[in-house]
């Protein structure tokens, strides 16, 4: 098999020093001109100069009377002065030119008026007293703005009355995307769409590169897809090449498989500076020179492709537009676990953050590259050193930002057991157009109460049942928040049961069923309050776990072992009613549980999980909730007991 | 004189409990449907759930060989096994399905080719190893983003692969802008503008204002300029109600002038809710009613009309588009002066900031809300509070950002005399492309000095002639730096003289003229260097400074009194050559100084200043500021002394 070798991978810092080196502060775009009412948000390739002064003519900077300072010298309150209105003193709005005679403006405040005709003063007017002199805010000539200065709203204002009606601007970088693959299919292309082979998939990086180019200033060219074929790729980077793009991407076939020519078809055209960045996700980067053009390789994952631009591409547009560095904002985090990492790359690890008490927390999510959501549910990135094995639980790290700083202050964490009204509380609570937004954390029930413990989270979801008092979650709470005070809420009662696929097949009827040799299960991981309820049910059932064929593997979330069932990675699993009727799957019921809300006393103050309470009361809530199927919300909010 | 009052004045938080409880969170603009693929930046109207699962089919996460894992059961270093090429091992690279047999993938890196034939593995295979499962990413029917989410570049990638091809979001709000007022010329209209009128302004406002809705997510629609006629005014507001615009802003004619027919014409058709603010600039907003869309009267002065929108039309975008409250940015800072404001009225003064060593300190720019350039120019707002009669110095405040604290931290400032080269500095270090810039304060030399003392800024400009000993700035700076070690460089020598108007229709000759009773001057403030110079000049000459008309009317830069004599507010004034040029005026040589920059010697390591010092040695950079004329830059960076 035939399979190509990174050249000397080389770290970010190596990488991009290599590559800016090539590539530096002095190459720009093309200058411009745009006229300055269409300016907004473009950036000066040129110093501007003031083309007039403003204001034009001297004017009233306040409602009064016009008047000849000298002719008001020597007015006193003792010895006032009378005007005659009209000749010396004449009526004027603020903004109004002043009459040629005229050098300064006494406030309509501090008049009295005898007759129609006749104005008392009781104090002198000063020549230029309360007057906008001509060029008082802008001397022609004078520098308005420097190059490389960003066009605010504000800034139309000045150009405009400055006489500035067209201005010089770098252009917008043209970034020309080639997306190559074989597998990959356009979304545009109905009719391979609705009969989509085993295999394919739907070109969605390209996409997210383009709204990437364009959030950084650039212009997006998406090239159609190209398959994974030594000339044509050639052929589409040679027509990128000839264009008028001033980068270049090629998404992906930039690693080292067998059908990646990328690196190949670059440097039979150009030549390749780097292949190989010590970076995870984003190893697989190709920075390239081709006739004196910038061209990137990127990697195929979504994560990976995304990162590798962020690092590369983004820094690149900033520069060509005069920008300096992209600055990330950053806040400091401590993780709510350790995290191991492997040593010799730098990872880029999406993690949800929020803040409890003073501290912001940043919880991992799952490190897939090919995991798109891992971005879109991220709140931030921590980077983890390539010369570190991790950074443990009680280190204080900056994480990246993805979302403002306010969102995560507005955020509610609840982690703990999954459930689907959790979701649904998110979305009654965006719906109320108030900034707070819900996290969920998905790490079973004690995982929950456990991050409450450790301070990690705002309140926990839990249906741990006590198989002893058949009573559900209070002696968890007593046992593992000792000596904390917490309140607990009910939030919902829901059906409990087995997931399997549509029609039965299996003709599965309850747990018994369970240890047939035929039945391959799909199980929750140890700590889940349904890990619980189902060893329990087994022991009642007098059914040894051993007996049970995939009771060892284990699955996060309700959702996760339906997909199991639904793609025939398992034929049986133990989950809610709610997750198999999503999938379309049968279900038969076990059980009906209860699930609470656990809430420490102190964050019961804070508007975000006061706003949880009072969702969770509403009877909208309660009615989508019901809709879901296998729920009861007859109790939703009711605070059950509390806890000292 | 006919003039109106305002209602009953009201303070920003009382007309915005007025206003948003007409205008609530509940009221959006209608949803839309947008593709997918356009959807950058938008803001959903209602949750987004996925269409189809991804990954789409099991593939392989590791590039190697797909196996059955039962195939591979008590495989151990001790007892390998031998695996059929094609047969029991198939070849696949990361992201390719998973043949139908197949359920693990063992990673190329753990495989021992024994020939084209046959691979030996040391370790079992456990079912789904290095498998990304269907639906490991997203669920088909999971929620993807919760209604009111604001699109990003990440989540295109989400909504495509979850087969999410177009989706719902609030249309972006359409804000009908109508500038009002008989002296606004469109400066489209090429002949109007060639021959301006006496007290014709360029309408810029409206430009402003159409700006701030388009960086606040709205679609501005500009209307033609309406004269100051009532009957005009209502046609326009009229047509804008019966339009599709979601809110309407009359600019201006909103305050109780003569002419302001605003709040009358809204009145008539409506129902005015404020008349108005306790603000400053911004007094004159109204918001109101009219046949259920929010109708606003801002402010006609440029800096008025952008507060006024920032603090009652941004949030109703933001409320509109399901986006909270908006938050500004903000950073602490210590006031470079004391400062006063009027009781009674929130102020909003518009701010310089700089770091200089821990403490961002912020310098108030020029009050007139008329001055276009105090927001453009400005890094923040200060709001004193109506019940304040200013801050003091020693106060530390929030003050709103206007850029980016990035960009604040990149900033050197340099206080005190005012000097063109300084401007031209600015701009090559802008055009280097790095992240410095270069903020000025004019304060005049000896103002610099106290500033570097205060330790609230990076350097000081400082011209200041030692009449004693005829040297410049050594002795004041031993003087009013006592105690801290000081660098002083040359930046250049100019010239300075008199300042007439073109032609010199006085026939000034010198200094002596001065006390002809026909000429009237115009001076710098007490402590510039220039002010310094000239008494030094006149002492020489024997001649009184009260023989002088004019002498106690002060400005604080050179262009301001250039453009006294340009406008006729003066016939001569004192002041240096490139001053004159720019406005060109005629000048009249009295003197050549000195002018240097006074770096404290901690300062010297700074990144900016450095930047400084390296800049103004450039070749580039000398010749720029010869061919300003008047200037003589051949010691340009020259270290002349060192003061401890």
């Amino acid at each position: 098999m035939k399979r190509q070798v990174y050249l000397a991978m080389k770290t970010i810092e190596e990488a991009r020093e290599v590559f800016f080196s090539r590539f530096g502060p002095e190459l720009h775009t093309e200058p411009e001109s745009v006229a300055a009412e269409a300016a907004l948000g473009r950036i000066t390739s040129e110093p501007v100069f003031a083309g007039r002064s403003t204001p034009g003519f001297h004017s009233a900077a306040m409602d009064g009377i016009a008047v000849r300072a000298e002719e008001t010298y020597g007015t006193t309150e003792r010895r006032p002065k009378v005007l005659q209105a009209g000749a010396q003193a004449v009526w004027i709005n603020t903004g109004q030119p002043l009459p040629v005679s005229s050098d300064a403006v006494i406030m309509v405040e501090k008049l009295h008026m005898l007759d129609d005709e006749h104005i008392e003063i009781r104090s002198p007017a000063y020549p230029w007293q309360n007057v906008r002199k001509v060029g008082e805010d802008i001397v022609a000539t004078q520098l308005l703005f420097p190059r490389n200065h960003r066009i605010r709203a504000y800034d139309l204002g000045a150009l405009i009355s400055a006489g500035v009606y067209t201005l010089r601007v770098w252009s917008r970088p043209k970034v020309a995307i080639i997306p190559t693959g074989s597998e990959l299919v356009s979304h545009h292309d109905d009719e391979k769409v609705s009969s989509l082979k085993h295999g394919q998939i739907i070109d969605s990086n390209s996409f997210i590169l383009a709204g990437l180019v364009e959030e950084n200033g650039g212009i997006p060219i998406r090239y159609p897809i190209v398959p994974d074929d030594e000339r044509e790729i050639r052929h589409a980077l040679e027509k990128a090449i000839t264009s008028d793009a001033d980068v270049i991407m090629i998404n992906a076939g930039s690693s080292a498989g067998s059908r990646d020519f990328t690196v190949h078809v670059i440097d039979g055209m150009g030549e390749v500076l780097v292949h190989g960045v010590a970076m995870m996700p984003g190893k697989p980067t190709i920075l390239a020179s081709v006739e004196g053009k910038p061209v990137i390789g990127n990697p195929g994952y979504p994560v990976s492709s995304a990162l590798s631009f962020n690092q590369f591409i983004k820094p690149l547009l900033f520069s060509l537009l005069g920008q300096g560095k992209p600055v990330e904002e950053t806040v400091t985090v401590r993780p709510s676990r350790d995290i191991p990492s492997k040593l010799g790359l730098e990872e880029f690890l999406r993690v949800n953050i929020g803040k409890v008490g003073s501290t912001y927390v940043a919880t991992p999510l799952p490190r897939a590259a090919g995991s798109v959501t891992t971005l879109t549910r991220a709140e931030g990135i921590i980077r983890i050193p390539s010369l570190s094995e991790g950074v443990s639980q009680d280190e204080e790290l900056e994480a990246e930002l993805l979302v403002s700083r306010e969102e995560i202050l507005n955020t509610v964490l609840i982690i703990g057991s999954h459930d689907m009204t959790i979701d649904l509380l998110a979305d009654e609570i965006r719906k109320a157009g108030g900034a707070i937004r819900v996290s969920s954390g998905n790490v079973g029930s004690l995982g929950g109460l456990i991050a409450l413990r450790k301070g990690i989270c705002h309140l926990a979801g839990s249906h741990l049942l006590d198989t002893q008092t058949g009573e559900y979650n209070l002696s968890y709470v007593k046992k593992y928040l000792k000596g904390m005070q917490v309140n607990i809420f009910h939030l919902v009662r829901r059906d409990q049961g087995l997931i399997v696929r549509k029609g039965n097949p299996k003709g599965i009827q309850g747990l018994k069923d369970l240890s047939r040799g035929d039945v391959l299960f799909v199980n929750r991981q140890a700590g889940s309050g349904t890990r619980v309820l189902l060893d329990y049910k087994l022991a009642q059932l007098g059914l040894e776990s051993s007996s049970i064929r995939g009771y060892d593997h284990e699955e996060f979330t309700h959702m996760a072992v339906a997909v199991d069932v639904l793609s025939g990675a398992a034929d049986c699993a133990m989950g809610i009613f709610a997750a198999a009727r999503a999938l379309d799957l049968d279900f038969i019921p076990v059980e009906r549980e209860q699930y609470d809300l656990i809430i420490p006393v102190e964050m019961l103050q804070l508007a975000g999980v006061m706003k949880v309470l009072e969702t969770i009361q509403t009877s909208r809530f309660r009615e989508r909730v019901a809709a879901l199927g296998g729920y009861d919300p007859s109790r939703s909010g009711e605070l059950w007991k509390k806890v000292e």
